[in-house]
């Protein structure tokens, strides 16, 4: 799991629970209300229910938790597979990457290697990497929207349930002793909403996005990569293509790596490792 | 109906109702005020109606209607239908087509069968099929705004009445024994106005964007598939040229059905089954 | 007037009144304060002002009672009359069409046939008139703009008074009996304020906006119908172009309409009916 | 200064004070506090300097007095004196422009005429005129956003205010005569942010917004006629094309003056007035 | 460090605090809370590492830091810098140039003359310097965006904090000595996050985004002016394009510095003083 989200979520879950524990003075309880979660919460869900598919709900759960734990392959890794890539097919010609090809975990990159061994129209090829790119990004937009409707329905839900509870509170207003504990419950609402939205929806939604974005360049250059193979140019005119999608700094990691060590087919060394 | 739909008003509806006994304490009726509901519903009606023209509301309900309990047809089997049409347009000729358009439901496939039939200009065909889906978008767009205009009326509507409630409540403000009742019945509207956005009116909005674009995707495909068979393109470049259109899980969709039977004409088949 | 405009005004209104009548028992005095209105309303129009350049205002309000009270053209009738004028032209040529020219209510329809007969080169005729057509979508922008400035400033004005009242109140908190009628009249300029944007400027920013865009689209079919006939295209064609601008509704009218009886120039004569 | 905009503001401020006076008994004091004043201007002008460069705020504050006191000159006068020049360089040849071009005022207007006159390539002539052109609506551009970033710091800053003052009010609540009083002053800030973005910045960056759009129309205008006059243009086109940019009451405002009196170089004859 | 920076920082620290002390009659300590303060910056900080990748938010604060100390090269100086290289390069031809090129201290700069030294095709020059341009650009607005989100959640979390004080404080309503600090330190938080938002976060990122726009400015010009010189354009052609980049008192102000001072390498001279 991203060592900044994790960090991120348990920093902000203990320092309000903490800010809770501090103020209600140890008495953990007053901040917990099963009817007002459930109201808060469920009516979110509900919410968003309404406004997509049931399958695009579920998905965007397992979305974020493959999000969360996989890491993306390095850039510098992917940049040296592709240019030893070019280098065995400039040697041995374009079907000796055959062999090659079933040694990916990453089937996108397998599925464009087995295209290019088949002898796939250049076009053609990069038609079919590009739909499938295209389909991946939606379906991530998708997984995102899910989050930011809910980061959008979850105070509004909060607002409701504290509506409730004030009214309830009001009308026996008679009684000055239920008006703070009535209040405090109805403002739960209003707390779990603010909760839900910005501890866990927003950022999750805005992490998810910057995800999509790195994932999509590195598709990206596995396209552009590709395609540079199967034209048959030179293993040092790949690599300077590919390099030119990076920021310096992943550009210098890469020139680090190639020094150090000569890797001939480094993505699957490491994916063995 | 969308089994999600149903679900998240129900689960929605149910959480309110629950919130509010539970609140209340059973007293079900101090969350029940006819004024206010018709200060808020009204009120939203009444300036969506100045928005809008009366035409366009009704038929925004009733699209809301249609897009509730109609299904839309599944890709995989629209994909199949034009592939079977391919086929039989390449043995029996594009005549042939003539006896398959009248068996068709959707008019929108039926007329476009029916003008390759009379030989249409495909430069015509193609431009008096896009108009038609421009204006299904067009009347999809307007029917959502006809929603998305009510979600942002109806919470200023419920602070109308809220303030129209504290005002009559301030000025009696000597008389203790009214101040918790008053403001009770003046919040009503505003939770009225929250729950008609929130719970209705944004996701429902939310839901036809959705469906919107998926209906657009499916006669983007008829389109597609009836100017391929036209061109008299083979049945496998069809079939190759539709499926790009769909994320990998309809494609497997598609193939897994194909596996399992041969149909000629499956859309026709499964409309009579 | 539209009707539905009128109808959700007057609703609008009526519920509003009923509400402030039943909230405060009859005594209606309670929600109507001179100098309240007088910040709220004249507040908003003294930013307006400052806003826009006087012109411009004086010419919203005139543009708001033109757009109430004149119809539209129907679409029906402009496509029969273009057709009509495009047999014409074809039988007698364009000059014959220069005594039709002069029966034209609409200064757009009669200045554009004037153009024809005066033998202006098409590409000139075009540019003129598009021109016209983009000077009058830009004055309708204007106009609209007033309105959405009015609903952006009136709940700012609104919360200025209640904010003014407010301060008063609070300095003689002393006297708890005048908190309440204080507080009362404070409120009245935010209810002010969310009437004025939510019950009049923003519907009213709503219909303008469509009704512009309804005014556009057929001021196009005019420019289209004119240039078709102008290369003196067979009637049949121009009628093919023109229903194209349409949804089905309006492209079955205008057929039901043509068969039910044969009229040759459908506009003029409705219009002296 | 525009009329509209003093009106505006004079009203706007009449009305304030007004409604100041009507709510507090005469006793105009109570809205008036030295450090709420110096916490919502100060803190919204602390703010607007740290998001600009300080000769970009004291620029955007004259901007707002020339554009507030400087009359644009009138289109139907800058079509006339085009037209004329036209009909000069067609008579005398484009040198003769030399002695008018020192008569204008206008600096962008004069570059343009000594442009033409020292025989320069049509294309760098529009082009400098064009970049020209580009960076006066840069300079437009970040003076209305120095307005439009006060205005949005206005009420943050009002509501900062508010809360301090809240604070020490609430520390002190034992004493039930100063919550009053410590209420309103803390209120204070949040009125005077209300009024600094709504009476003032917001209205004003609208109204340099609508300025700015007039002044490059008018740039526009001139450009196109330099071109046309360089190029040898008839004056009667030159006359055609310039009206095109303008709205029909504007080209019969022209019409009408042309009858009156057939004035050679009007601009400079005004100015001169 | 720009000084509108420094003195729009101070002057809003100062305001603020002065403003504290004078509600709070000096007692300055009870605006400090220190589990306020963790809630609001603690929540803030974890929501945006959430966001975003841990080296991502530090960079951020290391722009921030690099933008608010180091000044911009002066527009002039940057073209009198590159017309020297330009008459150099005219006189001497461009292998001349690789001395100058050691003498500079901005490595975008060094590496632009360095590759025009190396003979590099022009295509290629222009697409590895843009490529360098574009990813400063991203890096700018990565960086940009850390502040815009921690302004964005900085109230947010003010609220949370504020709920949670609320509820503790309502629980215990019955001793009325508690709810004046209660809510005193419980509004704590809002004001936290409005401070952080609007003295900190928001004004920065504005900054950000000028100075991002100036410096990517400044590259274009650096650009243009090695690509014109590589060229072999008469040094007086490129001045006339570089100026053409700025607004025109920069203009005039490298007129006066050029005929003041006739620099060889003004850039490089400037730097060394």
């Amino acid at each position: 799991m991203d060592i900044a989200t994790l960090a991120g979520l348990g920093i902000g879950i203990v320092l309000v629970f903490w800010g809770m524990l501090s103020s209600a003075g140890g008495n953990m309880q007053i901040y917990i209300n099963i009817p007002s979660i459930l109201i808060t919460g469920g009516g979110t869900l509900a919410a968003t229910m309404i406004s997509f598919r049931l399958n695009q709900v579920m998905k965007a759960m397992k979305l974020f938790q493959i999000a969360m734990q996989e890491k993306l392959p390095d850039p510098s890794e992917i940049i040296g597979t592709l240019v030893a890539l070019a280098e065995k097919a400039r040697k041995e010609g374009l079907l000796a990457l055959e062999e090659e090809a079933n040694r990916f975990d990453d089937p996108f990159f397998k599925k464009g290697i087995q295209l290019v061994v088949d002898g796939t129209d250049p076009q053609l090829l990069k038609s079919i990497l590009e739909t499938e790119l295209l389909f991946m990004e939606e379906r991530h937009k998708t997984g995102r929207a899910v989050f930011e409707t809910m980061a959008s329905f979850a105070p509004a839900f909060g607002l409701i349930g504290t509506l409730i509870g004030l009214v309830a509170m009001l009308v026996h207003l008679d009684d000055p002793k239920k008006v703070g504990p009535g209040m405090a419950v109805a403002l739960l609402t209003t707390l779990y909403g603010a909760l839900i939205a910005n501890l866990f929806c927003l950022p999750v939604a805005n992490k998810l996005k910057l995800r999509s974005a790195q994932e999509i360049l590195l598709k990206e250059v596995i396209i552009e990569g590709i395609l540079s193979i199967q034209a048959g140019d030179n293993p040092r005119i790949v690599e300077e293509k590919l390099k030119s999608f990076f920021a310096p700094e992943i550009r210098e990691q890469f020139e680090r790596t190639r020094e150090g060590q000569e890797r001939v087919i480094p993505l699957r060394q490491t994916r063995e490792a």
